[in-house]
């Protein structure tokens, strides 16, 4: 199918010492000290799709090999011979798409969550007539003419875009490139939601455009900003604040760094029909908040949804007082008996240690709260049952004092 | 107000070695091995409110007092004059309320959960009209005229049922009794809740009558079962079984070792409309699990919400292996590409571990899964900002391959 795939299959094989049953028990990863990496395991083209044996060769499964990344094996089937081509790619995206039909009434959603969805490094989000794809992984790259022939005859889509920009793609040493693959796209495209309508750039947005995953953190917080002036910062198209607007909420304030986010923020509230409700500041998270504490501003629910502080271990303790001070000065904008609701999307901050530092902040802008819940990711972004730590997205729903 | 207010309130003491900076902040409990337990403080009778003071005597609040309890004081109020009396009830009371009226559209939720929601140890769960309270604590107990009279005020409702069993009250050396204290209910109340209508037995119910914890993994598992066949295990009222059918499911099981509960099931299943759609089956769980396997019957959704298997921790690993077994049990009867939900109610099994013996149990069935998301209470039960590990309620949602 590709100039990479070598007959016979090669064979990629466990050290003695790791335990293989773990593959068998459906384990998705198998790390480069994992693996006998000798002289023709090295010389293995990265994308290649090898078999995967335990120490006493037997097999365990194909994988798709990448002998410059940590994780070198990546489990694609159980089956050691199965061809991954264009039928493989359709059968695995039927599956992924019955879930989301299942979930959803309109074709808007994560149609492919990576490993999850059986499509190690793959993520492919859907709009309508229109997805975007980021095969974030070699073995995928080198088959992305399969992949796209079968996820046009899957799901009738016609406008396909790749989106190769990212910190996965380096880390599996892809070069970054995005482009057109099949049709076009003129205008951001409109995307309902939670009785709202979002405007995504498919081509100059940031990740895929839209942020499919707050998706039921959204639809909570309109619940909570019915009838209230609404904060969004770090608004990115106005993800909160429109689909509170469309609730119910007074009015809804979107402050971002980024003038284009704020654009389609405003488009989208016209698209929405609460464009009279909706306004914008552009400017530094953190300065607009304290800005806006010296104006006497008060909300009825202020939500806050920071890019990734901690998106690594070395970052973590930096991330936490980050995550700290927006809830500090996010705290202060909180109307008495407000909402507020902070988001962190980082991996390395799990659940206890952002709750604390949200917490502490809190406390330090002088306020007490009740936990309403935490909310995580959308179901159309399903875990690995070995990978279910890797849960990534926390919102914390928060009551301050009266 | 009552026989055990005592003038001048008494005031019990931090020991040197504790940290009181916490209760500045909110910590809402003193163990008694944290204070100065001398002959004084423990002649003061259960249910008293002191002056909580630290070691130098400073005042940190006014708080509910229990020598025979392992959490000997609980805080009430920062104010440590604050006279807790009817009054005092009325505005926990009414900044519960606000809360829940933001949340639902109709008065049937849990009102008051206890710490979080500035009333230690006390729970009340409203159906309309009619209330259970459950003062599972000394000091709620010795003044519960002034919470009826208040409660009574503040939301309108006539019928008050007190509601004094459980493992709770018998920690705080409180006897079981319960009583209809105002009002009076002759039959079950009917709950709206998901679009369906169960029915809640207040007198002679599992805890109060019905579950409100689980209402929104009640909507979440009907959105799973649209058009399929469901089958609800450990089902009570049938909570999950007719959220489900209302929801558009194509028929639902209810399974149950109580002839009442699946007595009350069926009458709701009436209420809905949905009676020609819905079946019971009263026995053991496991056993009946068991014999729906070998029957071959196959459903696109099992819900499994068992009971606390594993309620302190001693119980904990015999309550993990019974949480295996019923995943495996249920897994096995989950249809190709159907659904698997699996509960916990445990404090001591944490989400962690409570995941993986549901997925070794899934394994065990020969399945795998991907999980959707994990579900927690909702937010009608909050959590204190000083007790958020407390999260006991835990709803796994699987999808099973194809």
């Amino acid at each position: 199918m590709t100039e990479i795939e070598t007959e016979p299959r090669p064979a990629v094989r466990l050290r003695p010492n790791v335990n293989a049953q773990s593959f068998r028990f459906g384990a998705p990863w198998a790390y480069a000290d994992q693996l006998v990496m000798d002289r023709r395991t090295r010389g293995i083209p990265a994308g290649a799709v090898v078999e995967l044996q335990d120490a006493e060769r037997r097999p365990l499964g194909a994988a798709a090999f990448n002998p410059d990344s940590k994780i070198a094996a990546r489990m694609l089937d159980r089956d050691p011979a199965a061809p991954i081509d264009a039928d493989w790619f359709a059968a695995r995206l039927a599956r992924a798409l019955a879930l989301r039909e299942t979930l959803y009434d309109a074709p808007f959603y994560r149609l492919i969550h990576a490993e999850a969805d059986g499509m190690p490094g793959v993520v492919i989000d859907r709009f309508g007539a229109a997805a975007v794809i980021q095969p974030n992984a070699a073995w995928a790259e080198a088959r992305l003419p399969a992949l796209v022939e079968a996820f046009r005859a899957v799901t009738g889509v016609t406008t396909v875009i790749k989106n190769g920009s990212g910190r996965a793609r380096s880390l599996e040493g892809l070069t970054e490139a995005s482009e057109v693959l099949s049709g076009g796209v003129e205008a951001p495209v409109p995307v309902p939601m939670n009785g709202a309508t979002y405007l995504a750039d498919l081509l100059g947005g940031q990740k895929t455009g839209l942020f499919y995953d707050q998706r039921p953190n959204h639809a909570f917080a309109a619940r909570l900003g019915r009838g209230r002036s609404v904060l969004d910062v770090f608004s990115h198209v106005g993800g909160f604040a429109l689909a509170a607007l469309a609730g119910g909420a007074r009015g809804a304030l979107a402050v971002d760094g980024s003038a284009p986010a704020l654009d389609l923020a405003t488009r989208g509230a016209e698209a929405s029909g609460v464009a009279h409700a909706f306004e914008t500041r552009r400017g530094d998270a953190f300065e607009t908040m304290a800005a806006l504490g010296e104006e006497g501003r008060r909300f009825g629910l202020v939500v806050c949804d920071p890019p990734a502080f901690a998106p690594s271990k070395p970052a973590l303790e930096a991330g936490l007082r980050a995550y700290e001070r927006v809830a500090r000065l996010g705290a202060a904008l909180v109307e008495p008996g407000g909402f507020l609701v902070l988001c962190s999307c980082s991996h390395a901050a799990d659940l206890p240690r952002f709750r604390e530092a949200s917490l502490r902040g809190v406390g330090r802008a002088g306020r007490a709260a009740q936990i309403l819940g935490v909310g995580g990711a959308g179901p159309d972004h399903p875990a690995h049952s070995h990978l279910a730590e890797s849960v990534y997205l926390k919102a914390l729903f928060l009551r301050l004092d009266g």
